[in-house]
């Protein structure tokens, strides 16, 4: 079992304390993590990169957490990049491997369900005359294989598809990208930032050449991530200007930020499976309890290839945002959808390439589950949206 | 005078305890910084851009900081960009600003003497058509304001010079250069990552268009920092992907480290008088015991506009990273120079920009004091550097 950490930070207790169920926008600092985390903030405050003995103690905090991250990916310490999150290494990963290899192509293949921090980088990167090819997906939002073998040209030199989708949580099937990219020479990014500390992510076994992840998504502190880089893997650097995370990531290292990463990298690997037992129920019971509250509702995602912690659902004649908006009236805290656009109130091209229809898009809400939640807060999660769902329908 | 929040990080008492005479490497977090910033750790943890009302809280509390930057700067809040610390925001300003504005000409200047946060982006712009002109520095450091006026070509797009010297402290004649700079109808970018939090830095004052902060060099936390983005001065992020920071920097919000810079800001606006007066104090009775105990240093760095925190000296006949490490054994920590470049090993441009001689050059050493620091720790500071260098010199 894993440890008793995830009491203290409990979203609920079934009757009338808040429960957060928004857990894929953001998970709480667990409390080994945070003490781990305290003294590099004002006792082991020296800058890493000084000469001193006193930042010698900041450089081997770093160094332990390196080796922890890479254990939970089982890479060596040396192919992990520290960097303020999953955008940058995303970024990281696109702009500085497309800047590094240029003359070698400039083709890009990628899913077309890519979260806005891949994408985005590859249209800036049109101005420099890169092509992007995106590949259709599946009713369940898994990227299809054979359209994207027949996607890659002779100038290909990327692939970037995401381990689980941002949404609704489905997971890709990489290994096959991974085979299909291998025998063809082309490197395999992959975005972790919706799997990694969550879901098994070794990059071996998945055989990519870079894994992105973000520390506040398996319950470690906001502002840090990473980027695996396997070895030989070439890069540029998208921050320049110091020899820190030798010579891909300048500027002084986020000290507490990434021991609090590594200890949570360290826990999540611990405790894997009985975190993805833990949620898996969870989701089992909230689906349908839910499905009892709405039965006309529509589960989106994969079915069984899906990161549990996704309870994405459509219901025709409701607005997604009109439900977040009552739940949390009622103290229930839930997204409609992808954090870093939901303020953006852009429809989701997640689902539209799902071949969802515009009025599923519309209703369409995230309930995302969390180790520190409870059986009877997943109950009450399914009744309360229950109510409000079927108050604004009218019914 | 400031609050009592120094007497607990106090970096020596004057007998056996450590002397952390690091200041400009990295400072502790100051613990009303700390309280600030834990709640949002593991009891308000949203991510700032989900929809729910729970979520409202860490986006107020980034709201709050913002203004907080903002008044330390004499800035209005839109004008302020979180970054994850200075190396970034002078990237984004650099990269940014000219990748915005390429079609209006593709020369740059900038002193000889900036941070290679700056000096390396340039740098890799060259492969895109851009120029940099590199403006030589006075024997203090301060760059020639007549010869940047004469290197301004027609196709002159920006302006970068530090606001202090990472290295020696001194403070560079930025109002001078933003005169020049407005006439010319050119944009002026200046790395406060060594000053802001320091000494006054008010952009209006000042006649800066883009203004770099780093939040763990005024006792705030590292892995955060800003960009001071003058309304109507033109950029393109870095960090694409989302819609932060008003879309100048994608990725979520390091809410806990933001609020901690906003508090550090804070303390640094309403303190600064007298920590200044007592940096002052300290620098001068260092310099002068110091004095005695080596007459033949040689003190770099201008005598009066300089950031008290710093006192760079140069001994001939000893390496400065011997003198380090040899006061590192004795529990004194100093460094020998920029720390983003220490353990590269490579000479200091800034040295040789300010015509050092090669003995002068390996001979340097910082000692950068901090606002915790005692006088009984600088006397002793002092003693222990005069005993070190005495003995190396062989005297």
């Amino acid at each position: 079992m894993f440890s008793n950490n995830f009491a203290t930070i409990g979203s609920g207790d079934g009757k009338r304390r808040m429960i957060y169920a928004d857990y894929t926008s953001s998970t709480p600092v667990l409390p080994e993590v945070m003490q781990e985390m305290l003294p590099y903030f004002d006792e082991l405050y020296a800058n890493p990169s000084s000469l001193n003995d006193f930042a010698l103690k900041a450089r081997r905090a770093v160094e332990e957490a390196r080796e922890r991250v890479a254990n939970l990916l089982g890479a060596s310490a040396e192919e992990i990049i520290f960097t303020s999150g999953g955008a940058e290494a995303n970024n990281l990963a696109i702009k500085g491997f497309i800047h590094a290899n240029r003359a070698r192509g400039k083709h890009v293949v990628v899913s077309a369900v890519e979260h806005y921090s891949v994408m985005h980088p590859l249209q800036s990167l049109a101005r420099e005359g890169v092509q992007v090819t995106r590949v259709g997906v599946d009713e369940h939002g898994r990227v299809r294989v054979e359209e994207l073998e027949r996607a890659i040209r002779e100038d290909t030199i990327l692939i970037s598809v995401q381990h689980a989708n941002h949404e609704v949580g489905s997971l890709q099937p990489i290994r096959e990208v991974a085979e299909i990219a291998e025998e063809r020479g082309i490197a395999l990014h992959c975005d972790g930032v919706s799997s990694a500390g969550v879901v098994p992510a070794k990059v071996e076994e998945l055989g990519v050449d870079m894994y992105t992840l973000s520390a506040h998504r398996f319950y470690g502190p906001k502002g840090v991530g990473a980027l695996y880089l396997a070895r030989g893997t070439r890069l540029l650097p998208l921050i320049e200007g110091g020899i820190q995370e030798r010579g891909y990531r300048a500027g002084t290292e986020n000290v507490p930020g990434i021991v609090g990463m590594g200890k949570a990298a360290e826990l999540a690997e611990r405790e894997m499976r009985s975190r993805l037992e833990k949620l898996r129920r969870l989701r089992q019971r909230f689906l349908a309890e839910f499905q009892e509250e709405v039965p006309e509702a529509k589960i989106n995602g994969h079915p069984g290839e899906v990161n549990p912690m996704y309870a994405h659902i459509s219901v025709a004649g409701v607005e997604g945002e009109t439900v977040v908006a009552e739940l949390s009236a009622r103290g229930v805290h839930i997204t409609s959808g992808s954090p870093c656009m939901a303020r953006a109130a852009k429809a989701s091209h997640v689902l539209a390439a799902m071949g969802l229809s515009a009025e599923l898009i519309r209703g369409a809400v995230l309930f995302s589950l969390g180790v520190p939640m409870s059986e009877a807060d997943v109950v009450r999660l399914a009744q309360e949206a229950g109510e409000v769902i079927r108050r604004l329908r009218g019914e």
